[in-house]
């Protein structure tokens, strides 16, 4: 079960691998270049998550198969943009999707085992699923592609919250995950499906201050 | 008095959790990114701070409070506006200044609780009052305010400074906050009231490397 | 000998500190800026180096001359500017090819003291030669320069790559820095001589999801 659950992170280390990959492309980044942007997408979330709980040696230190399996995903990329240049949009919207669902609510996993209040394990949990993203726009440039489109982020932060409330409500991790990992999997499809947006925050320039 | 110190931090907490909302107001996230930049404008700073320092757990970890505040704070910005549109600028102008001189008087003061070297002191203090305002530009794509327009990150420094300088000659905590803090909101107060700018270091594009 | 490579480290500091202070006359910052970027430049590297491994205190709050060095530098370059309109590039480019070797070296030579694995300790000596400029052009808003020149992180790759590998095979501390820096310093200057560039990897707009 402990394998199961290794083999689910590096799916979603992959997925994330790919995505930083993919950006990289679009602003014409050099291979090395590529290579650092997915590192830091696939494992930037629970780098940011593992520092700030004080939980050491941090995932990628304890574990190498998380830098090769996400080194290995952006050469695959690559490849297969240059030898098959169109992208399987659609799959990649759904394994991105997994990879979220599967990340959030690790992330809010880890952090309950550290005893941390239910408030803290569910930021962690949004931390783990969505700031490799955003450190990715970041260095590309962007603003952030979670602040901008369908909703994403808050998938994983009801998923997150569905998992804390389940576990301390004492139900146990597998039954937790079972309900929180379909729900991030639903919302985001869902909002992919039909375009599904929250309402948005618009502030007039002459309000600038 | 340890309850004082409490509600100024949380009242820095709600002032910079507002000033978050604001600039996501102006770039249109939706809802859910106007919680986040909020959280982060709030929040980062002492997280920066707690995380170079090795302290452990974060502020917002060991008081749950700090992460509720800045929710509220960062919903009823999006009502008032809603529901009114002007925004009062010199108020908040004002409570950011508030905000500004406490959190760079607390930063300095929980740096040197942990037996770190004056100098560290004082980037902690500055780190804590301005770091949140500049992850909340970085994220939202634009060069960090605090770089651009009058006297900001000064202040927070002379402040710091002072305290740090008067707690290391033997004065009390609240002696030296006491010096600290108006140093840091006359500064920025007389900045805003004439415009006060420090000098520009200007660099032609043909230096260019 | 551990006071040589005292002075070598605060060699790369003020190296940094410049870079990091003629990037900000670029973007016209105040005084204050200038100091607060160059700052950044010359630590932010170390700093996210020690943080991921948690070793504490981080480098500069051990030492304080490093925070000096950093201000020392960024403080000469603007008189320097002022008082001299050119900036010699040629030298400039030299220093920072030195910086990035000591750095790389020094950073990974760290991390293998902390008994990680060798993938973490490339990583590492990866990301005290870089992070600190990439850093630098986050804050300045621009897509960081490393990901857009001529090679540059590839070398600090090869010479950090090329240090563990002989640490890991036996090699003495000195004999594995004797052949790691000059690997950096000749790709670099080797790169800057004939605009030498890695492939790039190109995804059309089409492809956007």
């Amino acid at each position: 079960m402990q394998q199961l659950l290794h083999f689910a992170d590096l799916f979603g280390v992959c997925v994330f691998a790919i995505s930083g990959a993919l950006m990289a492309g679009r602003k014409s980044l050099d291979l090395f270049g590529v290579l650092v942007i997915a590192l830091i997408t696939a494992l930037g979330g629970g780098t940011l998550r593992d520092v700030v709980l004080d939980r050491h040696p941090v995932s990628w230190i304890r574990d190498e198969s998380y830098i090769y399996a996400a080194l290995l995903a952006a050469l695959a990329t690559v490849a297969w943009v240059r030898l098959t240049r169109p992208i399987p949009e659609t799959g990649l919207l759904l394994a991105d999707a997994f990879g979220l669902a599967l990340f959030s609510v690790a992330g809010a996993a880890l952090a309950l085992e550290q005893q941390v209040p239910a408030s803290t394990a569910v930021i962690m949990g949004v931390t783990t699923g969505v700031a490799g993203g955003i450190l990715r726009d970041v260095l590309c440039n962007e603003i952030p592609l979670i602040f901008q489109k369908e909703i994403y982020a808050t998938a994983s932060l009801a998923g997150a919250l569905v998992f804390v409330v389940l576990r301390e409500a004492g139900a146990g991790y597998w039954a937790a995950a079972t309900v929180a990992m379909p729900t991030i999997l639903g919302i985001r499809l869902a909002a992919i499906r039909w375009h599904l947006a929250l309402p948005r925050f618009h502030l007039l320039d002459r309000d600038r201050r």
